[in-house]
């Protein structure tokens, strides 16, 4: 079960866009694993990619797209990530677009394509064939749910948030769906996320807004360390707002905007932790005094991806030591090990470099035992902090991806 | 149990060195977890430490001591080990140093410590004064085995190897052993490892024998990513044969016998994958054709400390796009990606960036199916390349290390 993770809120439409969905049986699951999401014209489109160097080819594609036309549609499937498939790859890419486009009316180009799921096997384009007319003939500005069913692979749960909100006398409406729970890590995570606004954006804010929230939100947490070849955040603003145009970085209107994207971006981000695989505990990692920022962060991922911490995390078990091996081997150049506190969920364990005289072994497991663990490190040198929101290595970790393709 | 790992082959006596054990209760285990090595007078040591800023009290002590003295002893145990026990984990340093000396007659000083097992926990120094006096009355020459067993923690068998070979009409003996399985990567694996000879070597060939030595042997196997506080390997050379001093780096005696030393260290090295914590498979990854053996490194540690990568190990399952993904992520300047091609097993399964066009699904099964994996990276850039032994991550990965304080 996710942690502490509610059911999915009322998603609510956002003017200008509608989204289908359909089984085509691209994966193996009973269903749907095909979205499509429309925009109306005159949407701008921002977005950011996953930066593996093996990067799909529905990425490829997409970034290709994105340079040459305005986007109209977005086509998702789930079950296959079309990923280390070479040219044929491409070309199955190439075509689901074509299809989408004819079935919509739309310029191919006009389409972006977006694919999750076992990687190394070629797409099956006959699915889409069959399946996209289906999807359209769904299509609804009422339909983020079904889509955010449809484009999940081992999330135990559909993933989405809206927010609404008074902008200079305007309702604006945020809405986004996440899927992603394994092969999580920055940057970005085994993610897609899409994420749309009726608000009035300019292109160019609209890209420093996106690249700016997802750096604090889905670049922030890691399941496992490993990062997908797929991954991918968009965002679109359909402009059916009254709102006046967001296109002035120092304009409040934007600061407002920005704040309730970046707290939507976070918790989505979060809900990935909440449904990662085999999670049991949803943990945040605060370092803090660190040299820069940097290497507040170089440490804080260190802890979050040692197999020792996540696996005593999984045991509840107070193994603080391991918390500290992880410190002391991070790539950063300097720690003074002398000045180093550690706190868990509130217990002191370490007071600059020397175990806490008030701490006990039982105080340890009691701070272990919740499913939320906030583990605070203050390196005690300098005003450098980050946090990472990570989850812990269970043996259903291990199952879920034993056997992930059979 | 152990992967492709033959039970202790017969231990040779070095001579100069002799062996102790006792149980000292340090360890939950019912076996003996101290060990005491002696050294004769004139004995030349050298000792690599690891890298990890936290690192444990007696790894500092043995730094000191090294320093402004011969050593003459070696305290071992295993258990506990001292770190993150600050200032009083210095002082139950020092104090089993004394012991072992006023034992043996020797300077505290010339008395190194090392300890293994459980961070964060104090080390019970009445357990050594118990017991150094039955570890003293049981010494023998012919003790390494002994010694092998009361060093191990969670590793299923005591793991050493001896090797006899001439050096300039007279016999060199040369006898190590190690412990370790988990939170097993450079710089250097969670292991101690005690390696004698009886050849005559000078100090500076002696500790740049070693360097190289552990360069390429423990700092290329990982298991899990952690390096431990505590890592040690200690190479003594006790001058009791009757060949000539080994003190030049271009005599050939010192290449013959550096060659025996870096085979002997390479397979102790890999003992510790073929016994690593819940280890099914052994995996050796080759990375060639790299700009340069740094980034060969990186990219070969990247594949093998993913816990991705390594559940598909555990499934055997032909899973490549995981090691592509791997491969993607790695922190080096640049790969291209069309250059890249991989075989498992000597099956090819990308070339040149595309899937090759003899790979089956049945054959990645075959590839994958036995417990001895070679992974073959070729970036098709440079010349630089790398080898890393690494194990997989399976369901008694996660219950050793969950349980291992319990």
């Amino acid at each position: 079960m996710p942690i502490g993770l509610p059911a999915v809120p009322e998603l609510m439409p956002v003017s200008g866009i509608e989204l289908g969905s359909a089984n085509g049986n691209i994966s193996k699951a009973e269903k749907d694993d095909i979205a499509l999401i429309r925009c109306a014209p005159g949407t701008i489109t921002s977005a950011v990619f996953t930066r593996n160097r093996f990067c799909a080819a529905p990425v490829t594609v997409a970034r290709e797209h994105l340079r040459r036309a305005s986007t109209q549609a977005l086509v998702v499937n789930s079950g296959n990530a079309n990923a280390g498939t070479g040219k044929a790859g491409i070309l199955a890419a190439e075509t689901i677009c074509e299809l989408a486009a004819a079935g919509l009316g739309i310029p191919a180009d006009s389409v972006l394509p977006f694919s999750t799921g076992v990687i190394g096997e070629q797409l099956p384009v006959a699915g889409f064939e069959q399946s996209l007319p289906r999807c359209i003939e769904s299509m609804s500005n009422d339909n983020w749910l079904a889509a955010a069913r449809a484009i999940m692979t081992t999330d135990l749960v559909p993933k989405g948030l809206s927010r609404r909100f008074e902008l200079d006398g305007a309702t604006v409406t945020l809405t986004g769906i996440v899927k992603g729970s394994g092969m999580i890590r920055p940057d970005m995570a085994t993610m897609l996320g899409f994420v749309a606004t009726d608000a009035v954006v300019g292109q160019a804010v609209l890209d420093q807004m996106l690249r700016q929230s997802v750096e604090t939100s889905f670049n922030r947490v890691t399941v496992d360390g490993d990062t997908s070849t797929n991954d991918a955040c968009v965002l679109m603003a359909t402009g059916r707002t009254e709102t006046p145009i967001i296109d002035d970085p120092d304009d409040p209107h934007c600061a407002v905007f920005s704040s309730v994207l970046n707290e939507l971006m976070s918790r989505l981000a979060q809900s990935l932790i909440r449904d990662g695989e085999g999670a049991t505990k949803f943990v945040t990692i605060d370092v803090t005094g660190a040299d820069n920022e940097r290497n507040a962060g170089e440490i804080a991922f260190t802890v979050a991806h040692s197999p020792l911490v996540k696996t005593a995390l999984y045991a509840s078990d107070p193994n603080w030591g391991r918390i500290l091996a992880a410190v002391g081997r991070a790539r950063v150049a300097q720690v003074d090990t002398n000045q180093v506190s550690l706190t868990i969920n509130g217990t002191r364990v370490l007071e600059n470099g020397e175990p806490s005289p008030t701490y006990t072994e039982q105080a340890g497991q009691e701070a272990m035992a919740p499913a939320e663990i906030r583990i605070r490190i203050n390196l005690g040198s300098g005003t450098g902090k980050f946090t990472v929101w990570t989850s812990d290595l269970s043996y259903d970790y291990v199952r879920i991806n034993a056997e992930y393709r059979s």
